[in-house]
């Protein structure tokens, strides 16, 4: 999967990259979030900048160093992730949601620190606004979309489901019950979903999934300029 | 505040540092935590190793370097804080909880991904044991005992209602609701509250607060020796 080079049968172009967690905070010291180190996003963003393709990262809060020659946008709740994706999505050609997003978020945010009272706490959650599902529906996107599915069972099923409900070109189904590969790990084996198929990239370093990854784009969306 | 020996006038001396967050799972992967950065808790054993002490630092999840001749002992959850504090604290002369500890925890953790399906859900918390107020009455120590105080309002009368309650020595007092100092910053300004009077230890960087609060346990632990 390594020597290719992304942009050999068209021109550089513009990739908006999701990475990282969002926090949802309960009170200035509790929040909720999500397990992603924002390795695989910050790997795709630095494989695609490495192209001459113009990236823009939207990242949640992370310890990663920003790659060069990146647009960093730092946000840290699923809010924050939707405005700024909102704002920069029809600027790209190829858009990847890497980001592991809160689904659901506390339903008021306490401005002072909760005290310990009561033996328990009922903490209501509503739903955040689903960012992959707005590209096509919402913002009107028709690049190259490309979503990830994180999950525990029924991998591939799940992110089949997830391509179509959201009009995705491809989703890449990441096994997280496997302790092997995934969220702190510096590897990932994951399978690209297509519509009529799959594609397997076998277990490798983030980078080479990411390079895998960014060329599998980048073939779709040259492949879009020639219809 | 630099410069002095902590060992000056006693011997080098077993210290008990808690230090980090702790994550609260709810499903495999959505949890509940704190913001801490863990640089206070690390910056108090860096300085404590530093002065020939034997330091044992419970941690929970950071990405901050463990501190050289330190005993490493991580942990997750407030459970797992709980029971490596009630194994290693009688070991300690002096025990020091910087820790971030979750108050509440999800009562049942799902072994699967949650399915996003209704709009709004409810998150039964219950409470942890609590680490700090076992010390003495739990796990019977009897040696110097420095809680923290994170707070975002009455942050001295609360360390002053916390000291009393937890039975310390002293409680290092954090307003959080500062943006300058805190959380994931270099910098701290906090006030050591005794029983019957208050320290403030003025702006400065976390490893200098750090030799401020040890100096302080130090002094305690000979005062007792001598006593």
């Amino acid at each position: 999967m390594t020597g290719f080079s992304v942009t050999t049968s068209g021109v550089a172009m513009t990739i908006l990259i999701t990475a990282g967690p969002t926090r949802e905070p309960i009170d200035p010291v509790r929040y909720l979030s999500n397990r992603s180190s924002g390795k695989m996003g910050y790997a795709l963003a630095d494989v695609a900048a490495g192209h001459d393709n113009r990236v823009i990262l939207v990242s949640g809060p992370t310890d990663i160093n920003v790659p060069d020659n990146v647009d960093f946008i730092p946000v840290e709740t699923a809010e924050e992730m939707y405005l700024a994706v909102e704002k920069y999505i029809n600027k790209a050609d190829v858009a990847i949601f890497a980001a592991a997003v809160a689904d659901y978020t506390p339903e008021t945010v306490v401005d002072q620190k909760i005290k310990k009272s009561d033996d328990t706490l009922s903490l209501k959650l509503v739903r955040t606004k689903d960012i992959l599902g707005s590209a096509r529906e919402v913002f009107g996107f028709d690049g190259v979309l490309v979503g990830f599915a994180a999950e525990t069972e029924n991998v591939l099923q799940n992110a089949r489901k997830k391509l179509l409900k959201k009009q995705c070109d491809f989703v890449v189904a990441n096994d997280v019950s496997r302790s092997d590969i995934g969220f702190s790990s510096d590897e990932n084996e994951v399978t690209l979903v297509f519509k009529d198929h799959n594609e397997a990239l076998s277990k490798a370093d983030k980078h080479e999934i990411a390079h895998g990854i960014i060329h599998k784009a980048s073939d779709l969306k040259n492949l879009k300029l020639n219809n």
